[in-house]
């Protein structure tokens, strides 16, 4: 049987999970949560049938639950609503995308999502409630952090620590060896040759602080 | 039955388009026109069996069509040939390598290639003769006008709106929300988080202007 | 019945050529060779079974075998490898992981391993014992030589030369018809719009020589 899946959050990021999730195959989507104001709406044909309000009652059914709000400014909602998930004993769902290849010398954490065509290479682990967004690639023994968002076509190369709550924009490249600091910020494009204190934000080739 | 095409258009990009066509499947490749001084020659042993002008013989055959002519430094040539078709009342072919992810969720135009490894995500609408290029990645939402064209591993991310005629370099990266205007170029590896006037054209990291 | 393979070198590269290899369903891993104190350790369940004195004992026994050294600074040890696996008369595999695409119009050099999502497209001549990492994209009429590294999502596009021993960083760039002598060490990121010669090392957006 399919595992009966809610969404939380109906917003662009949602259309793209959506997607690779009805390529797996593996879930019925019951429907969406978000703001009060958009029950009744739908995306690409789901129903918004409830708000955050509604978890509790939704774990009670027995469904399973995927954050699916974005994350390029700030990580602060997705950590929080796993929080409620984790809170209520929810069954968070990982969704890996047909097209992708994840190894079996990997680890996916709960809640996170891999996409399109990404690559998640032989030793590398990566945390909760993460995204890693279409075309990515995390290479071999690199390890990724909770709330952590790789996004479109970015790279990361072999042996790098990646924080909590980190946003490594599109197609940056990240070198062997990086280490990246909790909630730190890559600009899309960027490459980084050297190590980012948590919380900075850094864009450019080389990528440089960007921080005032 | 396959449907027979005919390629309009014999050289560099031609051979990287056989290569998808005879993927698919789906077409059986009857020849190709070129330069009347090419006629009896091959490219990857389909022949050159005639020119432009003998497109309309061929609609009356009731073979397809797909313009495989290259698009880096011009797009006349393509919008040209495209008119031509759609004089004749030529039937134009949509090409999908098996190996793209193409979103159930998206629109592909009458005339374009998807190559191998391309990702078109969910809400994405691409227009007519455009090529999207190996390993290209179009994101949710985005707009893709005529005759344009997505180079190798290029990504646009979500909701932008991209013109007609627009040149899109290898690896380049267009943030969220970004405007492209008719006919602009971006230059390879570019990295563009401002919106792109029309007939401009922009390189560098991030992208600047470098029309003279 | 399964080609029986040796690999030479235990490091970070052998897990991701492992990795590859298990996917194919092509080979039985035999065992590892490395250094001499290694001998007993494994990687992903492999054994070190003996160093590179052993290679004329196993080829006696009929293994087949794959160079799994990586290759970054330098290209030495891999080049020395391969000289004495052809003095052995070894039998050398060439690896293609199923998820890449390989145009049936193109060329892939024994020792040659080609990973997850590659492309190589029409006319694409790749030497021996080269390393196609992850994601990256061999254009059309492209001719790669021996020894050479292209990194994870690098894009080589239409009819470049690439010489022998060369190494193309992660996500970098070459534009179609560049030139690049033997030995040339191309930074992650950089976009090379310009010839490079050998033994030049360059990086950045447009990538310059950073040779001192």
């Amino acid at each position: 049987m399919k595992a009966r899946l809610i969404l939380i959050g109906g917003g662009g990021h949602c259309k793209v999970c959506i997607d690779v999730i009805e390529q797996t195959g593996q879930f019925d989507i019951i429907g969406i949560l978000d703001l009060a104001e958009l029950v009744g709406t739908s995306v690409l044909n789901y129903q918004i049938i409830g708000t955050d309000q509604d978890i509790a009652k939704y774990v009670e059914q027995g469904y399973s639950f995927l954050i699916t709000v974005g994350q390029i400014k700030s990580v602060a909602l997705k950590e929080k609503l796993f929080h409620i998930l984790n809170e209520n004993k929810a069954v968070i769902a990982t969704v890996v995308a047909p097209s992708a290849h994840v190894s079996v010398h990997s680890n996916v954490g709960a809640g996170t999502i891999v996409m399109h065509h990404v690559t998640v290479n032989a030793g590398a682990i990566i945390g909760k409630n993460c995204i890693l967004n279409n075309c990515c690639d995390i290479e071999h023994d690199t390890i990724v952090g909770d709330h952590t968002h790789i996004s479109t076509g970015a790279i990361l190369n072999g042996n790098c620590r990646i924080g909590n709550g980190v946003f490594v924009g599109s197609n940056a490249t990240v070198a062997n060896q990086i280490v990246i600091g909790d909630k730190a910020v890559i600009g899309a494009g960027s490459v980084v040759i050297k190590n980012v204190t948590a919380k900075d934000i850094q864009a450019g080739n080389p990528a440089k602080s960007i921080n005032k």
